[in-house]
């Protein structure tokens, strides 16, 4: 494992309790990538009871952008499926306050802003499935050079719910051929972070004119030799959030996920039948 | 279903034993191609029980193209782990005789070339996953042409064994970026029908210079909006039988093959859960 992407990763292996703690006291880093492989982690968003419905069913009808693995009852900062001692008001890394659709604040903390009437809403994230491919020996250019991942808005709408609508979002990683098949194997069995790419190799196909040019994110060159492959991205309901406007919401940073303590389904299996070589 | 490729292939929901009652009788046609979807269809390699082990180490340490469903006893015709009734001598369309690596005879019944000796070899077959593509939508042009699937030999060697030896020959269908993905998904599902795609996009990586020039099958065009996706083939024992010239062997004639009544494990599910748009 000496030579592998993990073993760079000094919280590859910890458990997702353990980086909750971490969290929690100020000490993870405002970034969860590459941390607790084998565990889903999510996108957070918290919004008052009055939006919550429609938020749901924007989720449920949206499940390859905004995989819904958890949502609390309004005013509860507590979310057992996801972990037996989780505080939503303290285990991510860094929040923020929205007003208006306006960020108002930054925070590691939202005791003070906590409201009873908050719904919290966890959507599976793509860190998830880059821990698998790394476990995978599956190299990710954007992870080595310790950038964002290139995110791009696309020509593909979502279904509308309510005030809830706007275009898919997708992120993108560059492979070479033996390593796409890899990653469409591999991310085909991890549904709650995204599942499958939607695209592969022909960006213009979805609206992207200039893939060196994304959105969000930085850029990541795809060498001659490489595919661009496609994932629906948790940016997605971010930037459908901001363009609603809610009176009122706290989402995650970027980058700064819920660790979950539910594992990822047949996780040992998966990593041990898709390493090595394909042929 | 009316509109489905599946819906003009008159034996495509038809029962193994009832293919190979067709192939018995004379009246199958030459080809088995669409036949008994949901079944694992085979490669047939008959040898001298003197060569049996070596051709037996070779398909294992080479799975992807010779992944071995069956093997009989020597001299033995049946083999009832693929069918109950099944006659070897019988119940394939159409076999090739071969003396010293030419091929002396092709027929339909082989009882009066049948040895003592023969140990059959069943490897499992490209049909199956077309199959089970066709039966959730995703479109092969050779098969809505009519032709053969064009047929490359690669760079890549097989994993030599005593007198076996030669390069993995791969198969080549196009598809749009998101019959890809699902391309990759399906077969990736069905090892015994090898497995998933071996290369994708970038041809010249196995040694293929002119994709419109296949060594064996029929060229299909690749459009501006299409990924070339190549599998591991049956033809690659085929090759190394052909150049090994074993003093006798008898093997199914092109597209002639076994189709046996092992299913393909899942295949319910697998269709179920891989027909429909991806996002």
């Amino acid at each position: 494992m000496v030579d592998s992407d993990s073993a760079r990763l000094p919280y590859f292996n910890a458990s997702p309790a353990e980086v909750r703690r971490l969290c929690r006291a100020g000490e993870s880093g405002p970034v969860t990538a590459g941390m607790a492989a084998g565990y889903i982690q999510a996108n957070i968003v918290m919004l008052p009871a009055s939006l919550a419905d429609a938020f749901h069913e924007f989720c449920l009808r949206n499940p390859k952008p905004c995989p819904l693995v958890g949502m609390s009852r309004p005013g509860d900062y507590r979310l057992p499926s996801l972990g037996a001692d989780l505080d939503l008001r303290t285990d991510l890394p860094l929040y923020r306050v929205w007003r208006d659709g306006n960020m108002v604040a930054e925070t590691g903390d939202i005791r003070d802003q906590w409201r009873d009437d908050l719904v919290t809403f966890a959507l599976g994230c793509s860190f998830s499935f880059e821990n698998a491919l790394t476990a995978c020996d599956v190299p990710m250019r954007h992870l080595q050079l310790g950038r964002g991942v290139p995110v791009y808005r696309t020509n593909i709408a979502c279904t509308p719910v309510g005030p809830f609508a706007g275009p898919v979002v997708v992120s993108m990683r560059p492979f070479r051929s033996h390593h796409a098949i890899r990653a469409v194997q591999i991310s085909s069995l991890i549904p709650l972070a995204h599942g499958a790419p939607i695209q592969i190799g022909f960006p213009e196909e979805i609206g992207i004119a200039d893939i060196d040019s994304p959105d969000y994110g930085d850029p990541t060159e795809v060498a001659d030799d490489e595919l661009p492959v496609f994932w629906a991205c948790g940016v997605t309901p971010q930037a459908v959030l901001a363009a609603s406007k809610p009176e009122f919401a706290i989402t995650h940073a970027p980058g700064a996920m819920l660790v979950t303590d539910m594992p990822i389904e047949g996780y040992e299996d998966l990593v041990a039948s898709h390493r090595g070589r394909i042929i």
